[in-house]
């Protein structure tokens, strides 16, 4: 198979080097000392993860241990862990020969990220400015895991198409803006968005589709052996839907405020993504011409519904506008498989492996907008009057900020999400495109082979009955000189 | 392969129209549209998860926002969550080609039935009656993943068998009926049953059987090349099986009493089950003449003792009790799969394709009975004054109910739950018999092709040899041919 | 198939017995019938799980009944309870054909085992002098689960070698063994290893290994046909994998001092995890001349920053300090599997099918000397007073101990594990040499067959292409008599 792919390569010029020997452990040794001398010198635990907290509780007057924050976020944050490495890892193995690749580059990518995330948004937002630390606990791993995110959506959009070197490079982009992003968005702002419509989805989907747009391949159509999936790899890729769609109300919730905070989000989650089920599987019923579904859908567009509650959800949205917004976000993002990613791929050459325009980019930035209505909405008769400025934090220099103008201030966070996804994306898209950094030829995208070591004996069916019609032509011409020799 | 079913269908008459396209959409449209006109008349969020919450703590004097319900249950929520989509859907991809139809049916039916259990059961228990509004929280998700337990398990038995707008009705059906059975056990006749021993397994199970008994296909055999499993069919459906063991304790304890009551429940049910797993081994294996173990009772049987433990799991049933019942439901249950569900088949025309009448009818069954002993061999001095009032909620109208009695109203819940499984099963059924379903033929049973756009290349074995004797056949018939030019 | 074994069989001379109908039965029912007996003898449920915590909670003031235990630790527990049987079970299953033993007997050796650690651990360290019974609560169903993990280290040095039965062995003196060094190590020299570096993995690796070199086959390259692993069998060890890496936090923290030990544990794992992960990517690829990932190592070095934190975690160690422990062990471990590996193989006759030499006891071994080196650097100005004695628990008999003296009895616990894995390893390992265990012959290894009854249809691609060859075989020969017709 190797020799089969090699000269199909020679055929259409020379192979590109995806040599990855020298640039991927350099990289990665760097990184990580850089790494440890950067939290050498910046990282501390926060005052509930320190030994002095015992002091620190008695001095603050907490009663119990179980008032460590640790005991309201660990639960969600174990649940956002689990999103985010097999969750995506596994929704992106959905390719016949690119699994490996799928769930081994998002596991690097998301340990890479994090640290990075870490002090990131560490300097943004939990520097000490005496001390010069920044300071650590749970809350700050689960932004870490978010802030992964945001390029594990953009790596879907360049799944199989990207050497493992590009992809550090995105993540390493990516958790950059994405912290710089999130400053202006949450901080100057002042914006509510805890599940991260704008900031995760939006951001993270627009900035996949510029690189992905940038590095546009004419000729990818050479690799079309390898782009589709078989049965197995269908079932896979369920794995990680599964686990994105039933942990979603954790990832809403996981940095919502303690008490009403968390569960209010926790429920209107669960709704909207309940909701996005049924109307996926009646659009993907209704296209095809028996009725019959399409796993395409039934893996990403059910999870629609989570990802456009990512702003509202800890707002006063009422259930059943939970639904609809689920409602909606299903038909949408099912519609967008359906029609919009091929129209985009026809006129804007735009090639996006995994969708994300159709479950992250569109929906992250319809949640955004919907944020901001239900925002705008929102009124002391619902919320109560401690209720609307704990809601929106409407405290110190924004004490006199209205709903009304809240919902504006998020409508225009959703549009800076965008530009620096589309931005950023379009100058790191730039930037990947420098012949250096190993990706594959244009008829070796989707394919392990490239940078896994595979066992020798392959399962896959392809190479059998290759093998086999090879036995059969063989044993075929034996028949005809045979058939010759007794002509003659 | 298409064409090699259609002719097969022909042969046996005319092949069943199977197409979905107007019925599932049409279907799910309303059903939803439905959902979001009901929850805005009736839904609202509890006072757990309002705005409001920061001034009702204040109100009533809790100290903390950890004291929110939300910090009890919702681990546990999450769980059950897990074992409702990844349990029950991955235990049902065993079948070599209906992994897509276990999995994402069953994820159809818990998005589409959780919405309705959170009506149905929030009229019964939940209706305001001044505000005529129910309100959600928390434990309101947990009792609406329960309540689709009981169609998941029904599901089970039909199996392939049914077609996706079947799987509709049973849940409508099925969620309806579980609200109405679980208001008359619980409320009542006043049992407890927080594991759902009777409300959840014996109802489920014996709903299913009653649906599939009226099912019954003679001509199954038919569909006998999809009956049965691969190598990793198997494989896939273990994850369903041990996420479900895992989180059983979970299951059980998610909505007991706080405090002790969720923490002995755990207990129990962990014990429990790993007791059935030696049983169900010992079994397995003195079956086989070789003593070899067989996937099916690993799958399934090891489940049993969590099963059984739904009831008696928070009462003192002491932890060698606890073992005690793992210990028979192991054999009992594995027996049921060699024995009693080929004699079921034989005699009653019972066709179960998961088993669900020795993983849930009777375990479930036999549960209730259990947690009807333990319930009256209570005592103060076992349970302490308090306890026993608080494990029983002898308050109230309620205030005079001895352990005695309480243990007579505990059988008598295990016979209300079956009576209503076997009676709705049984009027379901007939109303699943319409012609208008598309259900597939009996020639065409347990295969995703029916309701599933299936990848090109298909990676099983069967449709690979099939190709590959085709084209030795015809290179038979060109040597033969080639044979014969020589002989003339 | 089946048949060609047996003829390889009989070529290397009589079969070996591996019937299990009698022997695994007759264990698994002593064995569970043994565990009822001393259960009803032995266990109760503690204060927090029993009926009388509600006057238990009044008498000794305890304000809510979140201040249970099971709030504490339950969420982790559940997370150790997927390590347990999802993690270690399915990482494997990355042999081609032994994946149901993998997840199988890890199942039931787990399920035996926690029985047996709940009187074990509880006669050491729960036993109630005056009523001599033990009690039990979530933290004893962690230490049961933690007890059985040394003996699943040790069933991945024997994967596919050993019978179901002598599985059963390993766990019983597996788990004896451990409740006595444990006893030794945390009680006699008062350590601190909360995550089991030593307790666990380090014990639990030479065990094994001890075992493995007892047990060496010299005809093992007889069964080489079965070792290895193939596309998508090593795509279900990720799931293992993931698993483990993802809850490793918890497996540290789960069993940590409540408020700031368990949240400062939880946030040095998931840093050393991390940092893992990037050393071992760039071992990995350095190896392969085109810079390739081996799966080997992704699935397995990248956990050996959790294994050595496993003391050290809850320490002071500060997140840099995590990273650097990451960082060398995902070098060292991968360095394991490249050269130390084949070199024991080689050597010392090694046979160790899952390198647990690599994952658990070298970087348990050096987690033991870590958590040496940093608790002997500990002082009052890092840990505060109080701090300093909550975390080392330098209370009553152990008052005046200071860090150094305590870092010494460290390193002294770490060669208490080290050597009763060896010495109880190589004893088990000479027990499980009498010739009545019913192990499979060394050309029947690394094969289900031996004790699954496996599915007809087997979807694997060699006996297809034994299948077709054989076809083509045929139809050469037909070809070739018809030439030699033409000839005459």
């Amino acid at each position: 198979m190797g020799n089969c792919c090699e000269s199909a390569a020679n055929f259409f010029g020379p192979q590109k080097n995806t040599n990855m020997r020298v640039s991927l452990p350099a990289v990665c040794f760097v990184w990580q000392i850089a790494m440890i001398v950067l939290f050498g010198v910046f990282i501390r635990y926060d005052e509930e993860s320190d030994a002095h907290w015992i002091e620190y509780r008695r001095e603050n007057n907490i009663t119990s241990d179980i008032e460590n924050d640790f005991y309201f976020r660990y639960p969600s944050f174990q649940d956002v862990h689990v999103m985010i490495f097999v969750g995506f890892g596994f929704l992106m193995t959905f390719l016949k020969r690119y699994s490996y690749g799928g769930v081994g580059f998002n596991f690097l990518i998301a340990a890479f990220g994090l640290q990075w995330a870490l002090l990131m948004q560490g300097w943004f937002h939990a520097l000490n400015p005496e001390t010069g630390k920044i300071t650590i606990g749970v809350e700050s791993l689960i932004n870490a895991d978010f802030c992964c995110a945001g390029s594990l959506i953009a790596f879907g959009a360049l799944l199989g198409k990207v050497s493992p070197v590009q992809t550090l490079v995105v993540a390493l982009f990516g958790v950059t803006l994405f912290a710089v992003e999130e400053y202006i968005i949450l901080d100057l702002l002042h914006c509510r968005d805890a599940g991260g419509s704008m900031v995760i989805h939006c951001f993270g989907g627009y900035y996949g589709l510029a690189i992905s747009w940038v590095l546009y391949r004419p000729n990818l159509h050479l690799s079309k052996r390898h782009h589709g999936s078989i049965y197995h790899s269908d079932l896979f890729a369920m794995i990680g839907t599964l686990y994105l769609w039933m942990y979603w109300p954790s990832f809403n919730s996981a940095i919502t405020d303690h008490g009403d905070g968390q569960h209010r989000t926790a429920i209107n989650t669960y709704l909207a993504l309940a909701s996005s089920v049924l109307t996926t599987v009646a659009l993907s019923s209704m296209h095809q011409k028996r009725g019959k579904l399409d796993m395409v859908h039934i893996q990403n567009a059910t999870l629609a519904g989570g990802v456009a509650m990512g702003t509202a959800a800890e707002f006063m949205i009422t259930p059943y506008g939970a639904l609809i917004v689920g409602f909606c976000m299903g038909i949408i993002s099912t519609f967008g498989y359906l029609y919009i990613s091929p129209f985009l791929e026809k006129t804007l050459k735009l090639q996006d492996t995994c969708g994300v325009h159709n479950l992250h980019a569109v929906p992250g930035m319809l949640g955004g907008f919907i944020g901001a209505i239900v925002a705008a909405a929102a009124s002391e008769s619902v919320y109560g009057r401690e209720g609307l400025i704990n809601t929106f934090d409407f405290e110190g220099e924004f004490a006199d900020r209205t709903p009304g103008t809240q919902g504006g201030f998020q409508a225009a966070g959703t549009c800076v999400s965008i530009a620096f996804g589309l931005v950023g994306g379009a100058i790191v898209g730039f930037i990947l495109r420098f012949p250096i950094w190993g990706d594959p030829g244009d008829d070796n995208c989707f394919d392990d082979e490239v940078y896994w070591e595979l066992p020798e004996d392959e399962e896959t069916v392809p190479p059998v009955l290759e093998y086999n019609n090879h036995m059969i032509h063989k044993q075929q011409e034996i028949s005809e000189s045979n058939f010759s020799v007794e002509q003659s």
